[in-house]
């Protein structure tokens, strides 16, 4: 895409009222816009990010035998009086029409998907199943702060998944915490995430939380050194020692940390409400065993900024960058735009993502909004550079310059897309 | 995609409330499902239609100068209180939160993208720019019928055109013309849709509207036979003759047609009171001039299904068949089943799109559930088949029954396919 087309501008001051790192940054760079205190829009640039974060974790819910569908937001007020959180949810939007019925504006899905599978789900036979979208979740967050980490209206992916038995949701589960590694480590925050233990429900002690560690966390954990698995606060009088290895708690790390994920262990807390059982082989009526798995997407993304950032802007991995590449000509003139075109027609013809700054401002100006921007791999052409037959190679999170000959160009990035 | 992993099954039998043949044949077929009035779920069939109507509708858009983003369904009072359709919109839903703030929930999003834009634009330079995006929509339609036809919920496309002036508006409002064309043409039903006038605003005369012929319209149209230009009744009582050969009125034809997109000049009808402006060549302030462009996917869907079925089922256009084809081993056979999965894999690798009935069932009951689904090509392999090296093909628009050698099958959906 060239830069001169994006109507997104750089901003060079925004609201006073934006602390956190996340917004200043993703709104600085036009990655998103505020409407209002927790409510943004997504701009094209931040679009692209949310899409590739989207794909990733896509293909890994696929890979866990995922099914993809969309849900309502409007949910009738029956099916959440049926579970006792209709009068029982402090952040639960409701909306009334001028026929005086009320419905809720969905937070979560249970109360859809689980009479949505009592139509499909008979005979055990029919199990497991696993079921997931993604799509816009309405929180009434009082006090809506941390930028984009804690929205009133935001997008998330959750999956559903409905069992047998216990043994086989315990079974899944696992495959669930599995799949989460890896979309965080594909998504970059890998090292910086922890599986944590977090305050249960009614039917299970713990549920577990995936927490990635940065200043703008709004939970403390605790850190096990020795086998990586971290406890939330709200949990850690009742632990004294590491439930995988042993270790005593006062050997933990403290630290703050975003909860990016979360998995649960429901049981029969909203089968049972619905009454969604299934015949076993017997012909005995026996109620689904269900588990749930959240991802906040927009959380996600605000929580790659808090990790990835400088203070020049951001410094977007490679996976879930709105492009790879950034290729900027420093000046206007016609012999170099006629090159940094070509380069951008010959990039994209080679299949990479490309965003050209081709606007007539001054070097200075492009170099700093490059940086904001965070793209992974910055091109400069210059007339210093095209006397050479070269381009100017630097990445976002080195400083190290290399120039590079034209013909040797496309392969040196692939060197560098596949470390 | 192998029919025995899909949750969904084919409904013998529906709610008798289900009177449209849109909503009962998604309903059936498993491809949407019914949560309350006006308000669907997208079954993963359903969605894969979705998301293919998504890409033509993106593809039409982007080649029209489109940008994509993503508004919130939150929206502040404040900016509904200023364009006047706080109180006069009669299908506005509002949340209350707890705190007493007051929001709307988006049926539209001139009260968003104006204020957006606001921030953007500032010279001619930044003129004209054209703003689009996929995004659920909410109205409060207290007689919901006509299955997916008319939601309270539904996903939409709305682009918003900005302009320098009325002579740029006009150029771009014909693209827009010609790129909604080549969607509906695209999905299938350009045969059917006509290019129709409606009652236009405050500052239009007319508006435009494209409307589908079939028995299902809730509108009536007045179609020249002459020119392929239409008229919706509420304007016929203003009209003499058709407005672009003069044919008589006497002579136009009736129909009941559904309106499947409008194009509307909003001119300054929503810049005004949020004040966007732009500065001109001499520095001076004038107001950008809007266009809106609206499209909604779930009603194309159901549109699509009220003009191509039978009293079988849906007959998919290939271009948004959840699958291209459909195979099905008509028999569990070991020996049948082998060659049924050799076919599946060899059928993706070669980059087709597959629904794979593996299922135990007896054949017709998979052959009507074929019917019912009403993917484009059926491929049936029957020992008696697989004894010839053959698979018998037929399309679920025709009658016709071939036999294709193995051996040829590829080559021989790829002539159906480029038809």
């Amino acid at each position: 895409m060239k830069q001169s087309f994006l109507f997104t501008k750089t901003l060079k001051s925004i609201a006073a009222e934006e602390k956190s790192i996340n917004a200043q940054l993703l709104i600085k760079g036009g990655y998103t816009d505020k409407l209002m205190a927790g409510v943004y829009t997504l701009l094209p640039l931040g679009l692209r990010v949310i899409n590739k974060i989207e794909q990733i974790i896509r293909e890994e819910i696929n890979a866990i035998g995922g099914q993809e569908i969309v849900m309502p937001s409007l949910q009738p007020k029956e099916n959440w009086e049926k579970t006792g959180r209709w009068s029982g949810m402090d952040d639960l939007y409701k909306v009334t029409d001028s026929g005086s019925h009320e419905f809720a504006l969905g937070p979560t899905h249970e109360e859809v998907v689980v009479p949505l599978l009592k139509k499909f789900i008979n005979s055990y036979k029919d199990l497991p199943v696993y079921i997931y979208q993604f799509q816009n979740k309405f929180r009434m967050e009082l006090r809506s702060k941390s930028g984009i980490l804690r929205g009133r209206e935001f997008l998330m992916k959750d999956l559903y998944s409905f069992h047998l038995d216990e043994k086989d949701l315990d079974e899944y589960y696992e495959q669930a915490k599995q799949a989460y590694f890896n979309i965080f480590k594909r998504c970059g925050i890998g090292q910086e995430t922890y599986l944590t233990f977090a305050l249960g429900g009614t039917f299970s002690k713990y549920s577990h939380e995936f927490q990635t560690i940065t200043q703008a966390g709004e939970d403390i954990i605790y850190i096990c050194p020795k086998c990586k698995i971290a406890y939330n606060k709200e949990v850690i009088d009742e632990i004294t020692k590491c439930q995988s290895c042993n270790l005593s708690l006062k050997d933990f790390k403290e630290a703050k940390a975003i909860e990016v994920g979360n998995i649960f262990k429901l049981k029969t807390r909203y089968s049972a409400p619905f009454e969604l059982k299934y015949k076993d082989q017997e012909g005995q009526d026996r109620e689904v065993i269900m588990g749930c798995y959240g991802i906040g997407l927009s959380r996600l993304m605000g929580t790659i900024v808090e990790v990835h950032h400088d203070d020049k802007g951001i410094i977007w991995p490679l996976a879930v960058a709105p492009f790879q590449i950034h290729l900027i000509s420093l000046k206007a003139e016609k012999e170099l735009a006629k090159k940094a075109e070509e380069l951008y027609n010959g990039l994209i013809t080679a299949g990479f993502e490309v965003l050209y700054d081709d606007r007539d401002e001054s070097a200075g100006l492009k170099l700093n909004d490059s940086d904001l921007l965070g793209l992974p791999i910055r091109l400069v052409l210059s007339p210093k550079t095209l006397e050479q037959d070269s381009i100017e190679v630097k990445l976002r999170n080195s400083d190290k310059v290399e120039l590079v000959k034209f013909d040797q160009l496309e392969k040196h990035i692939n060197k560098i897309i596949k470390i």
